[in-house]
């Protein structure tokens, strides 16, 4: 009961990885959290195959030693795929750029979060979004009024930016006005907005419901769902901490969500409240039109349709032995995965090693940066365009 | 010693009567602050001929009706001419453009300030960047990031925003960067933020030295005079408490600023902070330009640029008995008013009563909307490009 509880099912879906652009892995500085081997066994047991990993670590990825440190220890533990946020910071944006070949992006925290990277002064800011290459993603945990300044930034220097985790109908609604004039910008949504109200935070506990951007309204949730067409990413922001630090007496903000992310949206795809097309779109083309990351060759998943069961008091893989969607009941589950032509996971084992994983910056030959990201594609109906080449097959039934 | 103390002089200079863009009248709803006759006899005091009344009043002026009792306070009790503002509520984006033509500008409260007009949900903004008439300027209390999220505002409506009291580095910086881009923001910044910094604050006293925005460091006031060349207005935001209230266990933010403000100025004309033609650019031109005002004929005030005096404890008409400058030595006095041919104010004397004054919006035919506000001026030298037509004589030594 407490575990997935499975039924026979012969309707299996053949899906690319799944490329998860919001994970905090915790390593290096706090791996009684998680770490690179738990957090991508839990990515893969997710159907990720890729996961772009946030800078707040400590010490933070901002300057040519962290990023060194973080990439070493990612070669030698993860499982799967992976790209290096670099973090802006205070007094690093002339040391950025030159990491730009290395990292996947750089991550500016313009808002409270977790860990010492926020930035408050605009011209700070500034700074950041003038130096930085453009043709390298800007992604902001930027809230509110704070996205809104953000954006002008992103108008001022006349390049495209990223917004994490949108939760607000305000600024769902901005982005959309945003995207109508022509602006380059492209935002993600988590799972817990999508699926969470704070109806749901009696039931979850409000020391445990911490999150940034906080849950928020049943308003604000209808708000994401009727934007869907302009919602570029699903990412999970899956930033476990232990049960007893989520109990204790400061809950750090975060709930872990790469296990939990794909059946919660298999469910959705069920439900018709999204189709299998935007959640591709969602989870691969567009992280990839974005990031500009390279295909992962002969790389899939096959998910089980019909597989109904509930969301455990845990999950299996992350060292987060809590989430915020238990007792959930969804519909799909992931069954195989397949990476580089390996079976990395299946039927609730994890197969390939740490130090499977490679870097998709500086351990492949696929990325050229040949030219500059296009501007975000105005709010049009999925599907996507398609990145030449590197195409996984469409979903199929097996 | 407490009063003014005045030296003979020969060197009196003539400008035209001034504006203030930026006045908190206190009528209807709090005339133990303030009220019209008071408010009007410091201005005249101060060698300001024109004041611009901002809504947040008691009712505040956010609809007909609200509008029509202001007005017609102020044309009985007003000594000097006036508009008025309409404030931005959270339902009011389709009451407020019919009412266009009788008042001076929208004010919208997008930070915490004194009254109940602020504005959190930026989708509320949208509704009136949307729907107030692009030829009417919007005048916004916006700070830091709030302030660029207001500009995100004007950049997507492709219409005007004039950013009132700006205080901060990064503000103007920001608003460089924006008038540098061709965005048509305009700015004010108050005397109180060119001429005080957080070291003065123990002297004026914490409850008293309570302001919205509040008195910054030292490096922001740097940066305002740094880019003086880039401030279209200087405005009191006369904003007038009674001492009681001040030093009361909530003390209101504001300062009453009348009657100092051309003295300072005048003062750092004479230090060559500032050009004479700087401040009547910031105090005439400036104002008429981006509000649309008509000239005031046979209009214009006399000051001693060689009076030196120093700031008493209280000034004399304002009903608010202090002031956050006194103790300053300033250099220039105002002598004589001249306000449509009358002598209005003369070495200490008010002359003109109550009902003088004329509403600028509805008392003259002096005001046409013939084309659109124009683009702000690039941060060019002053002097600004004169109106056709009512340009007073360029200061002279009488
Ligand atoms: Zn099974
Ligand atoms: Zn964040
Ligand atoms: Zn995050
Ligand atoms: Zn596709
Ligand atoms: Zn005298
Ligand atoms: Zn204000
Ligand atoms: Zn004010
Ligand atoms: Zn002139």
């Amino acid at each position: 009961k407490t575990h997935i509880d499975c039924m026979t099912s012969q309707k299996l879906v053949k899906l690319p990885g799944l490329i998860d652009i919001h994970v905090h892995v915790r390593e290096p500085g706090a791996t009684h959290k998680e770490d690179f081997s738990s957090c991508t066994a839990a990515a893969l047991a997710g159907g990720v195959t890729m996961i772009l990993c946030m800078p707040n670590t400590s010490p933070p990825t901002t300057d040519q030693a962290s990023l060194a440190l973080t990439q070493k220890l990612a070669r030698l533990n993860a499982r799967c795929d992976y790209g290096l946020y670099v973090g802006a910071g205070t007094d690093n944006a002339d040391l950025l750029p030159p990491l730009g070949n290395s990292a996947i992006a750089m991550k500016m925290y313009l808002n409270n979060t977790y860990g010492p990277l926020k930035l408050d002064d605009i011209t700070v800011w500034m700074q950041h979004f003038e130096k930085w290459p453009k043709h390298l993603p800007i992604v902001c945990h930027a809230e509110g009024q704070t996205m809104a300044a953000a954006l002008l930034m992103a108008e001022f220097y006349k390049r495209s930016i990223h917004i994490a985790h949108v939760a607000k109908r305000e600024e769902i609604v901005v982005i959309r006005q945003a995207k109508d004039r022509g602006m380059q910008v492209t935002c993600e949504v988590c799972p817990h907005h999508l699926f969470l109200t704070q109806d749901d935070l009696e039931a979850i506990g409000h020391a445990r419901g911490q999150v940034k951007p906080p849950i928020q309204t049943k308003e604000d949730q209808d708000a994401l769902w009727e934007n869907m067409d302009i919602i570029d990413c699903f990412a999970t922001d899956h930033a476990p901490h232990s049960v007893e630090e989520k109990e204790g007496p400061k809950p750090p903000p975060g709930y872990p969500g790469l296990e939990t992310m794909l059946p919660l949206l298999l469910t959705a795809v069920t439900d018709g409240r999204i189709t299998m097309e935007d959640l591709i779109a969602k989870l691969y083309h567009n992280p990839r039109r974005i990031f500009n990351l390279p295909e992962q060759k002969d790389t899939y998943i096959e998910v089980d349709m019909d597989s109904e069961w509930t969301i455990p008091k845990y999950m299996k893989f992350t060292k987060s032995k809590w989430t915020p969607f238990a007792g959930m009941k969804v519909r799909g589950a992931i069954r195989r995965v397949v990476l580089r032509g390996e079976v990395a996971y299946v039927d609730g084992q994890v197969l390939v090693p740490p130090g499977f994983g490679q870097d998709v910056r500086t351990e492949t030959d696929a990325v050229v940066f040949a030219k500059p990201i296009g501007p975000a594609p105005k709010p049009v109906p999925v599907p996507v365009p398609h990145i030449a080449g590197g195409e996984p097959a469409p979903p199929t039934v097996l």
